[in-house]
């Protein structure tokens, strides 16, 4: 079983209004580092396989048209950049794994690469890139990048991901550093070449200008849940992180996505699941705790965040109006899972802000909720039955979850033999982690890198 | 007496050949975090002001018209991306400022905003950003920018440091972070504003998506040296970094920036000048090690350099070709300091080759090579005569050099009075390291930001 710990850099990561706890160190803390080496070296201790960082640029400002909600709640903003917090989570451990969001949609690719290779080296070989394609409509607004159709967005990425990969795997051989004192030569030219990179959206020529890591391409993550964001995944990712709403209808998504990788030979791919955990010592605190979502949860934030994800205003619709007679992606998905709920009932505008304002509520059933027991028996059904290799844990509450997670549910899968008790020294890097001891680069296993290799300098001298 | 350590996230920075010294541990240590850790405590040790990375986007690729030159010489590439590196210092330190470069060119002003939030939010008050405007034309063939003209260049910049100093100081108010648990109330958006940004370069709308930091702005430092750089430093910068020849000829240089900066009220800005140092326990261990950069510095890396800073390919042209007809700002800039040396030689292609291929011999006058005592006098003239606040010490070689400085040099500033022998508890930030205890921000001092406030959420509800 895989785990790793699912954040964000801000005060309340996902859940709105809980940064309330009594015992939260979050609100404040997120933006420390001591906040994120003792963090680090608290999941290290529990041995989890990574750190994983959510991100958003700009500010979610669909509900009621205006950023105060999330403001007044924290929801994703205030958020400092989670890239910069990998160096402070790599220095504070050995062994732990550090999964980034970092968009397509901002930065160049040659910069990108630049950055994780960066970030491998500081890591020594512990860094996954969770890629992300997709925006607000409020970061165009701060000049990052015009709003692409989704297809296009994804045409986008297949291009950056040949770029990168080419920086990455094919710039510089094996051995082109050579570091010889006598002739002073530091690295052989005739082993590095450019990439020479001519494509609909990017014009890239290489040299990368980093010599390779220990993974020379990162952990490649991927998250998306559309048509063209399964394929992406199938021909991509190594790690998958779904986020689905029970064990049985899972199973269908997991085992698509199965499909369709083995049809480029990567079957073995890892497939986690996003849940909310909350543990507690006994059924009773388990109660509890789950009581704290709801006294704590804040209804506007919750809606602010719902609304800012799927771009739909609900505060723009009369109480009454049926769902079914609004025409957007958004309310079609709500719709659906209302439905599957009662398909008898009309359900309104009104129905949908009730469920929303409650949070993760209506998804309950994907949650992991109960004594460590409990939780251990409901994500071996996951597994069991959905088909999935692992999990990515959101703590609840952000502070104080986290500490019931390694000390209470970890200690529990460790004697179920469902976890490891320590890190096997032979598994150096995160890939290898996944994949087992000796696969610490992509085209190991997953896919060699298209394209023919670029000049090498020789050609323009 | 402010001090700085200069430094590249590369394996022989700024000294093409220096890696080789047997004591060496940069040209592998540059890519791991423990070499940058320990540099840092060291430094914080000799109670330096700070650490300062310069960095490139790109490869130098214009002697021979190739990069194989500078790849076979480690010149500036492999190069890790510094900004990664500052929460690594930050987390081994307590006091160390952190300077680190960052191009206006590459990056949107929202994520540098962002950027810059974050690390001073995480070493909590630490950093500078030391603004460059210039580029590569090669990481304009990595998909970096459009290749802009000199003044356009300082034109965006003029507007860039207008925007991300709006989102750093007047987007959130003081106080605007309320943290209630009682009520929710995380933020008070009624005290958090859009900036509104419309200009030429930029749209930025906002609001910031960071809390304020302690500094807010981080210190500014520039380093621009033609009269639009000069002007540029003059309005904005705090801590202007210059490479001057000798101390006389400086004078009348700071002196011309003191000028223009008191015309705007910012006569207390800091000038630092750039050594490279070499420091002996006696006479003859500081020639003994003088005698280093004779043996190890490279020639064909000195070229690869100088022509990827200048644009200008020596091999290009005939030996016997005087300079005088060569025409380009390089050249012009070249031949000035060739006949400041000899006024009535025909200085030829060959000429310059040579002394661009000994490195920094040709001006060796600004150099500080010695004993202790023979450095600290000619720091002191440095000070006296050109009228400079400071320096950026350039190690020689890159890893020795730096135990040099720090257990041969610090001491006998120390003893002399001129440096600090520890950091003052009440100068928290570094801005107040440089300007007083209790000033943290940069329009405590420097100058108002411009431009009205931008509308309150409540404008969109």
């Amino acid at each position: 079983m895989f785990l790793n710990l699912f954040t964000e850099c801000s005060p309340s990561p996902q859940l709105p209004g809980l940064w309330r706890h009594e015992k939260d160190v979050t609100s404040e803390g997120y933006r420390s580092l001591e906040h994120w080496s003792s963090l680090a070296k608290r999941l290290e201790a529990a041995s989890f396989d990574a750190l994983f960082f959510a991100d958003t640029h700009g500010v979610f400002d669909v509900y009621q048209g205006s950023w105060a909600p999330a403001v007044r709640h924290a929801v994703q903003i205030p958020a400092i950049d989670p890239v910069l917090v990998v160096p402070i989570v790599a220095a504070a451990t050995k062994h732990l794994g550090i999964a980034v969001t970092y968009s397509t949609t901002y930065h160049q690719p040659y910069q990108c690469a630049r950055l994780f290779s960066t970030l491998d080296h500081l890591s020594a070989g512990r860094v996954a890139w969770n890629i992300v394609t997709s925006y607000l409509s409020s970061a165009a607004d701060n000049g990052l990048g015009e709003p692409l159709a989704h297809d296009e967005r994804y045409d986008r990425a297949e291009e950056y991901i040949a770029v990168v990969r080419a920086l990455w795997e094919r710039s510089w051989d094996d051995g082109s550093v050579v570091r010889d004192d006598e002739t002073g030569l530091f690295a052989d030219p005739t082993r590095v070449r450019q990439i020479d990179h001519e494509g609909r959206f990017f014009r890239v020529r290489g040299p990368h200008q980093c010599e390779p890591s220990l993974q020379r391409t990162p952990v490649l993550y991927q998250a998306g849940a559309s048509t063209r964001g399964i394929a992406f995944a199938a021909r991509h990712a190594e790690v998958v992180f779904v986020t689905m709403g029970e064990p049985k209808s899972g199973a269908r998504q997991v085992a698509e996505l199965r499909r369709q990788a083995a049809a480029h030979g990567r079957e073995a791919l890892k497939v986690l699941q996003g849940s909310l955990v909350i543990v507690g010592r006994d059924k009773e605190e388990a109660k509890a705790k789950g009581k704290l979502l709801a006294a704590l949860a804040d209804k506007e934030g919750e809606l602010a965040k719902w609304c800012g994800w799927t771009g739909f205003d609900l505060a723009e619709y009369q109480d009454d109006a049926p769902i079914a007679e609004i025409r957007t992606e958004a309310s079609r998905s709500a719709l659906g899972m209302l439905t599957r709920a009662n398909p008898d009932r009309t359900w309104t505008v009104s129905d949908l802000r009730y469920f929303v304002s409650m949070g993760n509520r209506p998804r309950r059933r994907n949650g992991l909720f109960g004594t460590a027991a409990e939780v251990a028996d409901r994500m071996e059904e996951w597994m069991d039955v959905a088909g999935v290799d692992g999990f990515n844990l959101l703590p609840c509450p952000p502070s104080s979850g986290v500490a019931d997670i390694c000390d209470l549910l970890v200690p529990e899968l460790r004697r179920r033999g469902l976890f490891r008790k320590a890190y096997d020294p032979m598994e150096r890097t995160l890939r290898e982690r996944y994949f087992g001891a000796g696969i610490r680069r992509y085209d190991a296993w997953a896919s060699p890198v298209a394209g023919a290799a670029g000049p090498r300098p020789e050609a323009d001298v």
